[in-house]
């Protein structure tokens, strides 16, 4: 283990600006901040500020920031986001094997390939846990639907300079499990809701129709089928100069799609329909910043009431 | 894609007793586990309890759940425990390639053998990104020292059924830089209180020399050289029964360990020392609701003070 300056052989590949370097601190890999007590106090505050209108009877879950591989394999992610998914690794074997392939570290070898998949995965959306819990009831989906309210630390391969494009990042997601009526009714109602949100905020925003970024040419007829059927829209925010607005809530329709995989039926044994709102709360929070500025005791009165300043 | 009921295919391997049904919710994976509102009220409540007696200087991070591969390996944790390390791995290549190893989940092969190390691992304590964040600053330890209050979830790949050994768990850890005389006195000061705070939040504990637990045979040298020079102690606190009490806080001077990998010297060019005292945030919650029941209405009234309840 030498004693080298990291800075002398680790260019920082993540150069924060300005307010870059009020909100963050680098970690060596681009997309990967330490966050700062300024910005953790905002991610806070939004986070309380969320969950008032959901509804009462919505189950809230934390989930931790990986999750099981075969249930993600199995919702379908590989065939349309293989690029962004990054799988836990470990090293399997005797102690021998296992003592050989961190040697080979020490000894400037590739020790990685010795790596083998864990059953785990980091979770790439908060929401694809939900639906192999309900199905791990093993009940059907009351009249009323299902509702949840959940959490997570989210992963996403693409490192980016963008302070609105980090690969580790907060995700909170409503989900909602029901009629096909109940879940539209839902993301509709969700719609308004965020429009508002945004507007107490002071944050300027546009709601579009739009598609997931779905990996290669099979993935663009995805996107042309996803947007025809107005399965996706997103509220657009600024979260950089020069660059276009940034996705900051989403609203989704599933249709059948999870409740297939997972067996999800309603009492009459019919396939029940899904959709969730997801909030970046990273990117809702450095679009905070970059409308209002690094000073919250500058913020608009308005603001500083909503989030309780 | 079938639509076989999961609970047909994936017994659970991660069933919950009667207290862990009213903290978590099964995930299909041992050690992983959604946590719900009545057990994240408790880790926030905790969290907030904890900061009062830090010192008023400390600079407050919050690491995302991964770090920098290249970091991490640099800091030794190949050579102590190799076993529990999780990298992050994800599909490289062209888009035919990444398509060609997607596919093969598809047709029931196994495509992750084509998964190639990225350069984040999950990080394993919350304290490993400081150090070379200090490094990245360039300059020279002060004569007053640094001290940080840092919080990351973090990730050990040890599966089990204890719900007080997770495979993803929350750790806060306050750390020092500065003399031998500062880091020492520091960790004898939280030893101290550590034992103040178990008593006020009603869980009884013992404070003991103690090991980490270094891989293999030559780790058991390592341990032995630790215990030695009483390197680390641990507050213990019964978290289930019929098994021993479990470390919920441990005290960690590391002598000039990472001050050497790093370059972390002093105003006079001399290596400073580091030490940690760390929390682990989901043994401590277990070990509350443990203590006092499921029900926190009914928690003696002197805790429900304490954290505000």
């Amino acid at each position: 283990m030498s004693s080298v300056k990291p800075h002398a052989t680790h260019p920082d590949p993540a150069e924060l600006d300005a307010l870059g370097a009020a909100l963050f601190r680098p970690m060596g890999v681009a997309g990967i901040y330490a966050r700062t007590a300024l910005y953790e106090d905002i991610v806070e505050r939004l986070a309380r500020l969320l969950p008032q209108p959901r509804a009462a009877r919505a189950e809230s879950l934390h989930f931790p920031p990986v999750m099981s591989r075969s249930e993600l394999e199995r919702s379908g992610y590989l065939k349309s986001f293989p690029n962004l998914l990054g799988c836990v690794c470990t090293l399997h074997g005797s102690e021998s094997e296992i003592h050989a392939a961190a040697e080979l570290h020490e000894s400037g070898g590739d020790w990685t390939a010795a790596l083998e998949a864990a059953d785990l995965v980091l979770s790439p959306a908060a929401c694809y846990p939900v639906y192999p819990l309900v199905a791990r009831g093993g009940s059907r989906v009351p009249a009323e639907g299902l509702a949840f309210d959940v959490a997570a630390e989210c992963f996403r391969h693409e490192p980016s300079r963008s302070l609105s494009r980090l690969q580790s990042f907060r995700m909170r997601e409503f989900v909602r499990i029901g009629s096909a009526a109940q879940v539209m009714a839902f993301r509709e109602q969700w719609m308004q809701r965020a429009e508002g949100l945004a507007r107490l905020l002071g944050l300027p925003s546009t709601l579009e129709v739009a598609t997931d970024p779905f990996f290669g040419r099979v993935g663009q007829v995805m996107a042309v089928s996803q947007r025809q059927q107005s399965l996706k829209f997103e509220l657009l925010i600024p979260c950089e100069s020069g660059a276009p607005p940034t996705a900051c809530m989403s609203f989704n329709y599933h249709r059948e799609h999870f409740a297939e995989i997972w067996d999800l039926r309603d009492a009459a044994g019919e396939l029940v329909h899904t959709a969730c709102v997801a909030f970046g709360m990273d990117r809702l929070t450095v679009a905070l910043f970059y409308t209002h500025g690094a000073n919250v005791a500058t913020w608009p009165s308005a603001v500083r009431r909503a989030l309780a300043i």
